[in-house]
């Protein structure tokens, strides 16, 4: 009784799959990948269409001859190239942040510079001139935007955290992105917008490491054939990886903060060797920034100058702290992560309106919002300065090393504006009226006690709070680094000045509090840790604030984190792009493998399958992978791989594998028909669709043998493995498809460590490796014939056979 | 023709398995999992034994059914629980540092307070109370660690890298290891031999964290039931990357470094999320270790002091540098690369020959030697300095900072040692007659110019080379870092004073060199990347030379990576540690996953086997893992899991399940006899072995049901899986056994992204959860029955029956 129940359950396996409920029609069947993503887009409204990658090594006929014949000197080579790219992203990345810094700074110093002359005579005139300065560089930047580039809108950094997670989202990686990204975050930020230009920079990086890549852009005929080293989308990500490090270090001058963020934030899995040529990447970016600066320092680049990149220098900082402080310090850290949530939450609400409703209209609308609010914000920081009191410079005796006011075309604190007296300065002017990051650099500033009165500090916070969460979403590159340091050392300073009163202590910063601020409202906002630690550290050049910036970072974000997403998630999560987390639901522990995939059908294809079949096929799915599987001697099928559907569409389009005869082909036919680059996906993600394939009537009656073009070793887990190990075996192995299967009848070998501690030198093993490594066409028949015995795999048997 | 040979290949896999050669015997296979490794302690001489770690899920029964109990409340408070140890780990290892610097400083101090007022009077009593101090404390270490705590030799980082890498070495995480650790530091870097304290910390931070996740020591009696919550290696593995991270935190009083080198350096696998966890077990050390030097200031604490946690404060060096000083930058790092590797190969060989030829002759000789070495070096940093002639102090108008000499009882430069006249100091005592740390900050000091002769650096750097390279692998607890550092720092200062001669310019300073000097001599040894980047920023409180520091280890690694290995890997390898690297080697993508196992037979036991015959191949064989299978209606075979000899240990141990019946068993039986913690392996790694069951003749003729103990879902890999693949499964997944298993007949489902992201409220999967979960005891017979259909899977189907 109780063996029949279990002779059930193990003869299931038996039962010919026909006869199971979900597989009455082989080729009716459906694996389904991009539906969800489909209804995820239809959720998100618009949403750039979005597929997975494919980070697995697709071990068919192609890649085996190509790894057979390269030898030591071809893997020297090519880790040499992959260095050389490195440095070329490294060197990329850099200088195309001085460029953009060097033409946002000379934009802003012209526009205050004239403005403020102006000012001398008219206000009126000068805020005319103020607001059509930046309402045309805002402009320019939405037109690049939606008449050119329209994947540069936004960070960019939720696309290419998606795309490190297997998700590629179309036009990320293009050069009209990386054109449209660089002009246009000059324009944005060069405009006075609430935002920052640091998210575009990683982007920029990704770019151009994406594009060296694919040895640069095919459509504008920049690419060069000798640089097409990069063929699977496993080595374009360590590119982007580096890119990603690239443009961290070059927009906060943090080379240690780039590597720790692609490691944090952005990528979801992680190889220590690559971490080696990520650190080397970030180190020549620091090079290339400095170099620069260096050179511009004497002047020849106008207004660009030292205090360019965003590095707040507060190594005069405050030194020491008492346990009292901790209290404030806290509650910086539970604001930081209200506001943070808070952030989150109105920016997905806006960015959810503005695609559904908005944004459907076209580029014009765009357009306008976008000069809207340029002018908004110029008006706002224009004018709110205006009806804010001057103060008082203070006393210059007891304050030597204070300049009020500060001289006119100087940067500093201590801004003279609309006021009546010679020795006055207008607090909400020095952060509103200014750029962004001159207003930080004030914030941040020490010994420079009551500078800013709580009243102007609590003005700035609610609007520019405000055109913060209005502008994010517009159809600009925009960043939210410098307008989360911006609010976050605002409402920091505010507590400053709370502490500086109650505690009547002498050795408390204000400027130090605003660090904390800001620290902490990128910690409740965007959700890093270590990475973001390490960039506050390095632009603040400060080290022994650390424990301090650790402490608020661990409390806003575990303050956020009780609220909702990080930043990027959330905005992944509206574009449609499908984050896998690091660690699967608890749930899914209680799920089986075969329970989560029991909705879907299977699309198989037997091996050798009829073209018009494989066409309608293609046609009446939209699935990417199919199992190819063959019938044995006794009717029984086996599983002979996985064949993609993008590798489908390059042999329907070549044509060269047709064949009449319904039978598997010799190798003769292939072998030599395809290389391993004709299978290379472009990396512009937009592939050929099988709607632009054509065929004569005749094709579609030819033949075509898969067996050669599959992945003969996809992975499996048998059907009852829980879901939980599933989930650990694709999010770290970064895979796209894993076939579940029936238990296997028997085990033929055990892998464990020591089979893994091979030797190439020395082991018997190598042996074996000369004779079964794929190079059939250098043999003659024979021995070809006597390779063919009952051990050999069964790929090799069914490509070297008569 | 074609099809027959393919047939041929498809049909093998129906031929039954007692046919093919590699399965004769079915009970005379055998998977070996600990052959090469004891092979490995053979070729290392003695050496600790190791074993294999399971990171994997042991899916069985009573795991299922403890997952099917635990519900969100479970999941909380496991969740609190971690973070609560994360902070005791950091309060631990902040204390233990703490501890071991009060008491190393404090010995130092009194020793060089004695010596220096004894040699007022006599140079040869002070000779003698300086060697006897020394001597006093290297036996006391020395004795620790060979009459108490054998495990506590040496730096330990090889073997939590290799416990973190999935091999357990025996004795290292246990009570009496951290005993003997702590208190042999003391000894070892109090006596004054050349060696650290800093690797022997971060090995106490793994063990305070392995001994808080088994909730204390259970021989000593120290252990609490309710800290019973973390039963897997898994689980142990985040917490000991906890205490690595705190160890490095405190040692360096680094915490980023901390977070870096547990990332890069040790550990074999990342989760982004335990980041998080690591960062705030560092931020806790840093909090403790700063309050305690606080709590000193005042001078509660003796000689320890401010100076007192390794860390030289080279803020005011070097601010600028030019593309001229690149050249000698670059000599530095060539320099480091080529002295670390050579120390790494000198280090090998030394520990061989001590393996091979002096420690076999037991704990006497290991006493001897180190005491040996102890009065050597004594002698050596007592008597060098006599030979040098005494250089003039620097003129004290043109150096008002200076004060030389020094005084007596301060710490600082200028050291007056048997110097005839009042104004001169001894520059080769101010670095070898000298706590470590003192001289590193010595070296490093900015504002000295020509304070060391190039002669006495070089004598030191020959003198302190050999004495590091002939002390390390004696039988006491020793760090690499703080000797590289003064190794490296000694050469660098010594380019330092050539670039100075010949570049002819002013702010170049000796001391930077020294940094850069240290930096690339840790690079060329240990090989590490970004972490020492950060180390060595964060101890020098100098962000401004992170580039130079950048580029001198990129030049030190690649120059060392040409020679040999890193030192951990060296030697992790010498231990008999076999660490698998991150990335496969590159002929491994020539082979097959049943190439890699075909010199290894599979031992495999039927699912209800007799206890006599289980016994008899258990003590046959020494493998770690069987598969079970078993016999489906029409004779065929089914593979149902993965059983561990160490839980059948544990079986035959209890003998509650042992059954007359050779038929399986039904659920009653076995539901409630076993609980999940029973199979939990104790972390001292040597749990029972066969050799300790003692079974009766009529146990022998017993049956035992393996199936409800069995993981039924190990991962698999078909046969013909290049072993690239399966490298990275198994590496990147932390495994153990991996079944190589033939190709699948069919494909049941695709796992892809969107099944992934199932949603634990408003999925469909939700329900199916809730009637498959194992928990069968709560549900009557009909409703068992009306579960058993053909779809359920074959571990409940076989759990759950009459």
């Amino acid at each position: 009784m109780l063996s029949n129940h279990l002779s059930d359950g193990i003869g299931m396996a038996r039962v010919p799959w026909s006869q199971l409920p979900s597989s009455e029609e082989p080729e009716g069947l459906s694996n389904v990948d991009d539906e969800l993503m489909a209804a995820a887009r239809s959720l998100a409204g618009v949403g750039a269409p979005v597929e997975s990658l494919d980070y697995e090594v697709i071990e068919n006929y192609a890649y085996r001859e190509q790894q057979a014949q390269k030898g030591k000197i071809w893997f020297t080579y090519t880790v040499m190239v992959k260095w050389f790219f490195a440095l070329l992203i490294g060197v990329g990345t850099g200088l195309a942040a001085v460029f953009i810094n060097l033409a946002v700074e000379n934009f802003s110093g012209w526009k205050y510079t004239a403005t403020f002359s102006i000012i001398q005579h008219t206000y009126f005139a000068g805020y005319l001139v103020y607001v059509l300065f930046n309402l045309a560089l805002v402009f320019s930047s939405v037109f690049i935007v939606t008449h050119f580039a329209p994947a540069a809108a936004g960070s960019g950094i939720p696309e290419i955290k998606g795309y490190l997670n297997g998700v590629d989202t179309h036009g990320i990686l293009l050069f009209r992105t990386l054109v449209g990204k660089i002009f246009g975050s000059i324009g944005s930020v060069g405009g006075g917008l609430a935002l920052g230009k640091e998210g575009p920079l990683v982007h920029t990086g990704a770019c151009i490491a994406s594009l060296l890549g694919q040895g640069g852009s095919t459509k504008y005929h920049l690419n060069s054939k000798w640089l097409h080293m990069f063929e699977s989308d496993r080595d374009r990500r360590d590119l982007v990886t580096c890119g990603c490090a690239a443009g961290v270090a070059a927009a906060f001058r943090a080379p240690v903060g780039g590597v720790l963020f692609a490691l944090e934030e952005v990528t979801s899995w992680w190889r220590s060797h690559l971490m080696w040529r990520v650190f080397f990447t970030s180190a020549v970016v620091a090079v290339v920034v400095r170099s620069a600066m260096s050179w511009c320092k004497s002047g020849k680049c106008g207004h660009f100058g030292s205090g360019g990149f965003i590095i707040w220098d507060i190594s005069d900082g405050q030194e020491d702290y008492s346990f009292q402080e901790l209290l404030p310090m806290t509650i910086i850290g539970v604001i930081g992560g209200l506001l943070g949530a808070l952030f989150n939450q109105l920016t997905l609400y806006i960015t959810k309106w503005r695609r559904s409703y908005l944004h459907k209209k076209g580029s014009r609308v765009k357009i306008f919002e976008a000069c809207l609010i340029s002018v908004i914000t110029s008006t706002i920081s224009f004018g709110l300065p205006l009806l804010r009191k001057c103060s008082p410079c203070p006393d210059s005796e007891a304050n030597p090393g204070i300049d009020c006011p500060r001289p006119p075309g100087m940067d500093g604190n201590f801004v003279n504006f609309f006021c009546s007296k010679d020795k006055e300065y207008n607090d909400l002017a020095t952060i509103f009226f200014n750029t962004q990051d001159d207003a930080i650099r004030n914030l941040f500033s020490a010994k420079t006690f009551h500078e800013y009165s709580a009243q102007s500090l609590l003005t700035f916070l609610v609007m520019f709070y405000t055109l913060a969460v209005v502008t994010f979403g517009t159809a600009v590159p925009a960043g939210q680094f410098v307008p989360g340091i911006m609010i976050g050392s605002t409402y920091g300073r505010l507590v400053g000045i709370f502490v500086v009163k109650f505690y009547k202590k002498l050795n408390v910063e204000e400027g130090t509090y605003a660090l904390l601020g800001a620290a902490s409202f990128l910690g409740g906002s965007m959700r890093m840790t270590v990475s973001l630690c390490v960039i506050m550290v390095e632009i603040t050049n400060n080290l022994k604030l650390l424990p301090l910036i650790m402490l608020v970072l661990l409390v806003s974000k575990a303050v956020g984190d009780f609220f909702n997403e990080g930043l990027y998630e959330v905005q992944a999560r509206l574009r449609g792009i499908p984050l896998l987390e690091s660690r699967p639901k608890q749930f899914m522990r209680n799920m089986t493998a075969k329970e989560a995939c029991k909705s879907q059908q299977v699309v198989c294809f037997p091996r050798v399958v009829r073209v018009g079949e494989l066409v309608s096929t293609l046609r009446n799915n939209q699935h990417n992978g199919f199992p190819v599987v063959d019938q044995g001697q006794n009717g029984e099928t086996v599983v002979i791989g996985l064949i993609l559907r993008s590798h489908l569409i390059v042999l329907l389009q070549s044509k060269v594998d047709f064949q009449s005869s319904p039978f598997p082909c010799g190798p003769r036919g292939v072998l030599n028909s395809h290389k391993l680059s004709d299978f290379v996906k472009p990396a512009s993600s937009k592939g050929k669709s099988i709607e632009d394939i054509q065929l004569s009537e005749d094709d579609l009656l030819l033949y075509l043998d898969l067996a050669p073009f599959v992945n003969p070793s996809p992975y499996v887990v048998p059907e009852d493995m829980s879901l939980a190990k599933v989930y650990n075996l694709f999010r770290q192995l970064g895979l796209r498809h894993i076939f579940v299967v029936p238990r296997p009848s028997r085990v033929l070998g055990m892998i464990t460590r020591k089979d893994l501690l091979l030797e190439e030198n020395g082991s018997s093993a190598t042996m074996e490796l000369q004779s079964s490594s794929v190079r059939g066409q250098r043999y003659n028949e024979e021995m070809l014939r006597s390779r063919i015995h009952p051990e050999s795999s069964i790929l090799d048997s069914l490509l070297i056979q008569k």
